[in-house]
Order: C-alpha cells, then sequence, then structure tokens
C-alpha cells in the first residue's frame, strides 16, 4: 500500500507529521494530489484542542493540487487537471444544500465542513474529495498555487460576506479586525463598489495590508475609538455596511454601534459563548438593521467565479503569503502561525 | 379659538383630558378630525415615565378620521375625505425616506415616529399631520373605522415583519408572544403562504385568538418548552421563519434557538439594555442565519396596501376590539390597558 | 425479465400503450412503483409532434408512487416509502444546479427535464429517478395520490411565479389564462396575500374554477378588454404583478400593457417563435418593469414545501381533477387532454 | 425683472439661445446657479422634433451649480453652496416615490423627469429645482464640475443598470453600445467586481475608451459576430449578465441570445417601436432568465453615492469630457453633438 506524509491531530497541542496510506477515491470521489495547502485559525484551534477532532485525524482544509484518481461516476474531469476544492464540500442533494445554504450540508451546522474536521484533511500529499462533482474546480490556464491558494476559504468567507452585505455603490464600509480574512472582506468591499472603506484592527503591519488590498481609512483601536472615528468619518450617520471578520464581542458591539440604522452588519466570525447585542445604544432596541452571518461558503460554482476574479487581476492576495515552508516542516510552520510572530499571515505549505 | 379634547401627558402616571385649541394646517400640513383611534403598549410606556416625551403632549399615533383641514400645497385630497394615517409619518424627503428607510426619517433612528412623540397625537377630537401628501391615505369604500383602525401601528409592524421575514410558500413559521403585534404577525404569516405556524404566549385567550388568527400550532411557553417544541414539529430542524414580537431577553433568545440555520429571525419587538445572543447554541457561532429588524414602516402607500387586503376579506382584525371607550373615559382605558384586565387586547377610543 | 405496462412515444400522433421491461435502479437512482400521474400539456405537444423527443420513449413526467428499488450510494429512504418526485429532477452539483438555476440543469436550457424527454417517463407502471438523493420526496402521512399529483409541474410552476413576482401583501395580481398552470398561479398569488387577484380567461368553467381557487374578478377576454378592464379596477395604474400562464404574443402583450411602472410581469408560459414587446405602449419604451421567467422548479426541497402547503389545508388541488382513467386507458385520456373536451382540466392516469 | 440666456426649444430642428426672466423659488423649492451642464443623446430627440416637448421650453437635465434661492420651507441648504440635481427630480411623496420606484413619480411613466422635459430645464444661467428637499445634493470639497458632471443622468442609469443586473463577483458582464450610457454602465460593472467585461460597439474611439474604463475584450460588431465571441469566451455558456445601452432591437436581441439561462439582462436603452423578443434562440421559450430595466434614478440620496465614488478615486468620467464651450455657443455644441462628429462623448457647457 503507498503511503504518504500527513499533518495528524494527535492530541491538545500535538500535530505531526507521519506516514499515512495514500487515499483511493470510492464513488462519487476523487485523489487529488496536494500541491499547496495553507493553514487557518481554525486548525490552530484544532492544535489547541479547543475545537474536538477525533484523534488520528488529518488536519487541513485548503486544497490546491492535481487530480491523482477519478472515483467510479465523477465524469467530466481528466487526471492531472490542476484543480481548487474550497473548504467547504457540499453535496448538492440534501434539502439545506438544495435552498443554497451549502455550508448546512447534511442538516448540521456547519455540515458542510468535512475535511480536517470529520473526514482526513488536505495538509498531506494527497487528499479523497467527497462529492467530487460538486467540488472540483478546475484552475484556469496561468494562475499560479499562490494566486488561488486563498480561494478555499479566506477568499470564500471575506467576499461572500462582502456580497452578503449588500454594499451598493459608494457606500461606507467598515471592516473590523483585519486579519486573513478581515484582509479579504476588505478586498471583498473593494470589489463591490464601495467608496470609503474604514479598516480597524491594532497591528500596524496588518492596517499597511488593509491599505494596500483597498481601505481608504485605517483606525487603530488602541489608539482611536473605531466607532466614534467612523461616526466622524460619517458625519454621525453611521457606516452603511459593517463587516465583524474576528468573533469576539468587542468587534460584534463595535459593529453594531457604527452601523447607521436600516444598514446592514455582516458577520463572518466564529464566536463562542454569548454575544450582547447593545441595544440600550438605540433609540428603540433595533431599527431596521440587518444582521447577516455568513459561514464560508463553498462549491465549485463558488471556486470558479473567485479564480475568474483572480485571472482578471482585479485583486491579488499573494501578498498575504508571508512564509513558505515544506510539508516536511509543518510543525514549525504551526508554531509560528499559532505565535502569530514575524509579521505572519498565511504561511503556504508545499508538500 | 377653537378648543377640543384631548389626551395630554403630564407627568409619569398621569395622562389626563383637557381641553387644547384646535390645530391648524400650515404649509405641506392636513388637519384631520379624529374618528377612531387606540393605545399602543407604546403609550403604556409613556404613561408610566417608561419612554419619555415632554409634559403637555398630546398622545396617541393611530388615527382613523375625516380630513378638516388642508394647509397650502397639499393637492389632490378634499375635505371631509376618510383617512387613515400612519404612526410614522415620513417626510419622503430626506436620505433615509428617499432609501427606504422611513421609519429613520430625518436621521435618527425611530424619527419618523412623531405623532404623541415629538408631535400632538391623535388621542385628541383633531390632529395635525406633517407632510400629508405622503401620509393621508384614503380609506375605500365601504370599510368600517374598526376595520383599518390597526393599520397605522400593529397591522404594519405585524405584516412588515412578516414580509420581512422572506417567508416562502410553505414554511414553517413561529411567533414568539401573541399580543396585538404578535397576532399581527400571525396573521400576516398566514397570508405570505406559510403552511404551519407556531404561535408561543401564555395568556389561553391570546392563544385562542391566534388560532383564530391563523396558527396552526399554539404553545403555552409556562407548560411546555417553545423551542423543544418548535424542534419537535420540524424533525429536529427548525423553523424557517421565527418572528419576535415581545421585545425580551427570552423570547429573542428562543427565537434564534428554534430557528434553523439559513433562517431569518424577523424582529419587532422594542427591547431595553442588553440582549444576549446565545451563541453557544450554534455548533460555530452563528450559521448563516439572518437577523431584520422592522420598526413599524408608515406612509401612504403602505396604509393603502394594509386597507386593501382588509377590503378583500382575506382578514379581519375586529376581533382584536375587544373594548370600547368615548374619548371622555380615555383614562379609564388607559388603566385597563395597562393592567391588561379583561382579557383586553385593543380598546377603541371615539372621540 | 420483468416487464410492465407503459405509455411510448411512437410517432408524431402515435402514444401507445406497450410492455416494456420493469427498469432497474443503478447507483444513485431509485425505482418508482407509480401509484398516479398525469398528463400535460408538454405530453400533446409530443404527442402532435411538436416537441421532438425520440420514438420508443415512454412519455409523462409526473410521477405519485412508491420506492421499488433503491440502488447503491441512495441512503435514507425505505422501500415502500411514498414519496413524490419533480417533474425536473436535477443533479444538485453542476454548475446551474449549484447557483440555484436547477431548472438549466447540466447547462442547458431546460436541461433538468428529463422524464419523458430526454429519459423513460412516468406514464408507466414503474419508473427510474435519476440522482435519487436530489429528487425522492417523501409524502406526508395522510395525504392522498389526487393530493400531491399537482406538485411535481403545475403547482410547482404556478406557485413558483408566484412567488417570483414578488407580491406583496395588498398588491393588485392579474393572472392571464386559467389553464391548470394559470389556476395554480391563481391560488399561489392568494396564498403570498395579493388583496385583488384578477383572473382572464375565455371558459366559463375555468373563471369558475379561477374564483373558486381565489380569483376576486374574472374577465372573459372574448367579451371585455382585459387590459382596460384592469386598468380600470386600479385607477388606470395597473397591476402590481401580471403573470403569464399560456404561452401566446396576445397574453404577454397584454400582461406588460396592464402592469405599472416598476411592476413585475412573471412568465411561466413556454413561447415559440418570436415574442414583439409593445414598447410603444409606455411613454419611454420600458420603465422600470421587471420581467422575470419562470420554468418549472424541481427538487425535493420544493416537493416538500408544496407537499406541506397542501398538508395543511390551505389550498386543495383536487378540483383541478376532472377525470380520471387506468393507465390501460391513456390512449384515450389523451384524446380527451389533446381536444380540451367535456371541461377537462387534469387527468388523473392510475397504473 | 432680470434676466438670463437660456435654451429653448422653438421648433423641430430648432434650439435656441434666448433671454429668459431668471426663475424665482416657491415654496419647497430652490434656484440654483448653473456652473456646468451637458447636452444629452434625449435633448438631440427633442431637437430633431422626435420627442415632443411644449415650444418655448427650456432644455437640459443635467445641472451642476451653485444655490442662488432657496424658497420657503426648504432647510439644511445654504446660498452659495455647490449642488449637483439629477436629471429625475422625484417629490418623495407620491405612491411610486414611497414605493421606491422614483423615476415613475407622480403615477405617470417617466414621470420624475421634468427638467426639459415638462418644466424649464437646465441649460441656462439658472434653473429652478422642484421638490428641492429632495433633490439638492451637495458637492464634496475638493471635485470639480466636470467631476461631478455625469452624475446626474449617465452615470446614474448606468450604475444603476449595472447594480440592478445583480452582478457578483467574478461574473463575466457584456455591456452592448459604448456611448455615453453603456461606458457607465462598463465602468459600473467594473465597480460591481465583474471580472471579464466584454464591450461591444463599432466605433474605435469607444471601444477604446471602454478598455480605458475597465473593460476586458473589446468586440466591433462589424468584423465579429458579438453573440458568437461572447459564447466562445464563455465557454458556450453565455453571460451572466447583459447590459443594453443603446435602445435598438438589434442590441436588445442579442443582450438575450449572449445571456445564460438564469442570468439577468439589465435594459437601459429607450426603445421605441415594437421590440421583438428571439425566443426561437432558446429551447423552450425562455429558462429562468429575468429582464430589469432601469430609468434614470435621481434624488438626493443617489447623487451623494455617485459623488462619493467620485471623491474616492475610484471612477474617473472626465475622459468622456470630450469638448468643451460657453452656453453662448451652445448650438454649436448641438450640432457637434447631433452629428456625432469629431469623436464627441460628451461635451461640457458653461454658462
Amino acid at each position: 500500500m503507498d503511503t504518504m506524509k500527513a499533518a495528524v491531530f494527535k492530541e491538545a497541542g500535538r500535530i505531526v507529521l507521519e506516514r499515512r496510506p495514500v487515499p483511493r477515491a470510492g464513488p462519487g470521489e476523487a485523489v487529488i494530489k496536494v500541491s499547496m495547502t495553507t493553514i487557518c485559525g481554525t486548525d490552530v484551534h484544532i492544535l489547541k484542542g479547543e475545537y474536538p477532532v477525533a484523534p488520528g485525524l488529518i488536519v487541513g482544509h485548503e486544497p490546491v493540487g492535481t487530480i491523482a484518481e477519478l472515483g467510479p461516476g465523477v465524469d467530466g474531469y481528466r487526471l492531472g487537471q490542476r484543480v481548487v476544492v474550497g473548504a467547504i464540500t457540499p453535496c448538492g442533494q440534501c434539502h439545506p444544500c438544495l435552498e443554497g445554504h451549502q455550508s448546512q450540508c447534511g442538516g448540521h451546522a456547519i455540515g458542510g465542513w468535512r475535511f480536517g474536521n470529520t473526514i482526513d484533511g488536505c495538509q498531506a500529499e494527497y487528499v479523497r474529495v467527497p462529492f467530487a462533482m460538486a467540488n472540483l474546480a478546475p484552475v484556469p490556464d496561468g494562475l499560479s498555487d499562490e494566486q488561488v491558494l486563498m480561494c478555499p476559504d479566506i477568499m470564500s468567507t471575506g467576499f461572500g460576506g462582502a456580497e452578503n452585505g449588500a454594499i451598493r455603490i459608494g457606500d461606507t464600509v467598515a471592516v473590523f479586525a483585519q486579519g486573513p480574512i478581515g484582509l479579504c472582506a476588505t478586498a471583498g468591499a473593494r470589489l463591490r463598489g464601495a467608496s470609503r472603506i474604514i479598516a480597524v484592527d491594532s497591528v500596524p503591519e496588518r492596517l499597511e495590508m488593509a491599505r494596500r488590498l483597498g481601505a481608504d481609512h485605517v483606525v487603530d483601536h488602541t489608539r482611536d475609538d473605531p466607532v466614534e472615528a467612523i461616526l466622524a468619518l460619517t458625519g454621525g450617520q453611521g457606516a452603511d455596511v459593517t463587516i465583524e471578520a474576528l468573533g469576539t464581542q468587542p468587534t460584534f458591539e463595535n459593529c453594531l454601534r457604527a452601523l447607521r440604522p436600516g444598514g446592514t452588519l455582516s458577520s463572518l466570525g466564529v464566536y463562542s459563548g454569548k454575544l450582547s447585542l447593545p441595544v440600550d445604544a438605540f433609540a428603540a432596541g433595533l431599527g431596521d438593521h440587518r444582521i447577516v452571518t455568513t459561514l464560508c461558503p463553498g462549491g465549485k460554482h463558488r471556486m470558479r467565479r473567485l479564480m475568474d476574479i483572480v485571472a482578471s487581476g482585479r485583486v491579488d492576495l499573494r501578498p498575504l503569503v508571508t512564509h513558505r515552508f515544506p510539508l516536511d516542516r509543518i510543525e514549525e510552520a504551526y508554531a509560528l502561525f499559532a505565535a502569530q510572530r514575524d509579521g505572519v499571515l498565511k504561511v503556504a505549505i508545499v508538500p
């Protein structure tokens, strides 16, 4: 039996590289040879034992690669084809999928998230893709792995959050937190025609990157109150759209306080515990506000749109790749990424 | 100078009937002779001093009547014409109004609410209507005052909340709290094509009225856990749409817990303090949920749609009028309504 | 090899009952034993040779039945379970399906329509269902075959057209043509909260049925000009929404002429040749009009919503079944239905 | 009485400069001193007698200027303030306005278009603005007249058409005709995040300008069949969104033929006569297509959004101003513009 190297969750605090059998494709499945992948904040939660997965699971959910095997019934693809697969791998045939809620595939909250959660993931030399027909998205000619590396997760989430925020041409948009997802939301707001994008964070390098990706104003929330800054910039009215990209009480609360009545809060963060809505901040509780939440949308149709916009040259997220590691050194990559050292934003892992 | 009887807020705990000058119509305004009005829960908050208005203000914001005077520049109406005016009286010309957020008229949260809040209201023999062109809605022939009495406020709010909830034909909808607004939301959900409407409250008469207005299932939350009941009725999936019609933490929280991922929570309640979102109830915080909030929408266009649906006979809210008082006895009506005695739902006040 | 009776297209003018092998379920497929089906106007086009299908094809696309066989990989169902399958059988995994355009499955116009078009249909004792996971919809307990017989096609199309028309509570809706689909659109408009539904046709029985299903006004277009009638009923303004349910130039044109600026024309008809838009009827060509077209939407999620609304008792389409035939006499049923004799609306065929 | 110079329609073929009284502001009105205006294709239709206006009317509907007089009841502005006013001047208080169809103000098709149509326009030294509160939009500091000159009409129409087309990030958009409105639609599609914009025209300078404003591909329809070109570029699928910006049968028809099923045709052109839909091009008439039409939207809220996007530097339409004339030479400007000589796109007229 062929074996491969794979990053495996052992117990809280330990993700290690070990040899595992190369997966085989069953009916409707495919195996792809991973050419590049990356580490997500969620993987760090897994590493720390904050998000429970089964010991022995291969982690990682952001694969770029080439098709190594096609299972029975998977038509329209060829071996060796370069593909991207979303972090969410919808089946397309359950009730939530058919209704367009592909993140909730199978009828469970985030049921669509399988890689490195309920099935083996892609921080490995090979990964098996379920529901291959719905999920394999060919990479347009001329795009490098690094150019499409963000499509499976953060670009899908950040751009999806910008789309769901119902930004109109000329709107003012505030994005709270400029980690990888927030930076994608900033780039996404730029792509939707916002006239004024206000990026909030405390890390100078992230604010600088936000400017590079489209922010017009940056607010260091350790120096200035971001709600006051946004109200000042909008004549006291508030932003048309606010985007939450961290998953904490203060950012969520600020998103509400900085929003004009009738505006939309697009929430991308993954919260825990209880969230408190400061309804006392409003004359009458809430007033024609909308709150929409987006979990990473997947599916080959979305990967295609994302790769098309990359191919157009309108957006380039390669600057987010601050560090590169071979798969052999993935434990080192985790250590760096978990510590948020050396200005790390995203790491590229090459098997 | 002509005088009239009017219910006037004096201080916390005291709304009294006194004589006041009959108002005159300035440019763009109209005066209507009130033929029927009613008392709202918000009026009780005013009475108790929980919502501050200026002493001396005439209260009330739900007028039905006939046009007594038309100010300069108000065209297309005639004296004696029967009209309804929304509780919210938008100007139609400020930024929020032009963008469709007429409740936020003037750029203030609930700035569109003027009657009995920032200007004299309609619990009186006459009321002056600002921005008359945008707000006077002629009553179709054949409709009585009681038939259209709910249009200005609770029907606009409840039906607007049902519309904003994006109900599809065949959806399951749960409505939390069956006070006057919740009952209207129940009737509204029925009008939108919900297949299964679950009404939650603890007052038997209200649950009975909910059935009469369209609920298929009723849950007495003092006997049964409403979230469990809704999950049981939906095979564990949750309702497609939940509607909050009370403005409390428990009802809001239950609305979230009873909602399927990808569903819509339509919030109508007016909250105070802080609202807590139970994100721990979800596998990953929030998952493709939408929360939309509706404040009473106004405008003659909306009053017309509401009166048209009344005229069609598809809905009849007259059963909500449980008590009737002449204006002379309005203090007695307040006492009854504030105490929620004798199964009161809405009172009709006739000047 | 087991055989069954099936209605087979032989050549223009000839659909005959013959014996055919009972189909077997391959991977992802199911076979259902048909307990009831019906004949559609499209089947008559096939019979007449106006819509080309391969000689030898079993026709029919509206199946109700029980599961007789489940192919490999089809989980969550059991043999003997009663199910409805949509006329459109989406795969759920191609680009159009993933984007919510399931009628265009496979990337071809009406590519989702397979039964009796590109694969054997259901006017037979058994039918093979492709993509079973996405298409088998269990029938709620207590519903008879006749109660759900319209779900696969005309109810899906007519109700879908009402939903796509963006009807608001209190709107005026005009439905042009009251054949089976138009009658469903009339019932659908009623379910969405229209205050005034104007049904147009020339057959007295159909206008009478329109009244029964929710129409407030009926217009016999051989006696009265329907556009003038609608303008008269709406004070010269036009209907908020018009629904085209026949597929002819005059009905389409009337739908546009009877529509208010800013309104929505929801088109359900299947046209041939060229359609002419009477832009001379408008001061400036077209003015903020919207035209949306709906082809029969399928998928088990939609069948479920439709059966749920039937189960609620809010709508009952059994009166549309004017005639009943055993499968043995299906040629007779075609003759009656094609001739539109004896007030036929829909026929029930029982194998 | 003060007089001013104004361009006046006399009869078909004759628009002449003459002296007219300076208008005065009545209640709710303002007078602005025009600092720059331009000529629209519609003005040429008026000049040629193809669109009827009353002899003696001052023409023009695209004003930039400063407030010279404020009528009674117009608050929140000051004399001398620089403002832009939309070509459409909604009242905000009639049924269509309150419903968001401000182009249909007053209940007439394009009833919102008043300047140079039903009231005196702005090709003059001064213009009276009706419903000033809803229509005066202050110009942000630092923007020149030329920078905002396109806001009142072509930018509002072209960008509105892009917004109404429901473009998603990564979509393919084809824009038929690259006159001033089509060029704005091309720029608008770019602002909405299209990945691939295909511009169709036959004039090399216009195609070159389209590239400059955001087109990725240009098709000269005199050399290549644009439908074939678009199908080739999209793998035979068709564009996600097509935008019609000319108002002719061939462009409209091509928009439909080049559209994928489920896509949106956003129609901006002003048609005359009859429009023919080539339903024979589709397998079943029409299949899940949407057609939306946009007439120039107005209102100060929209002007503000448009000026905000100009102020952001994301879009610069000054290159469209190919020629400049003083008001004294406006007849010469008309001659040039009507003849489409010298590569003219838009002319700036300075009183």
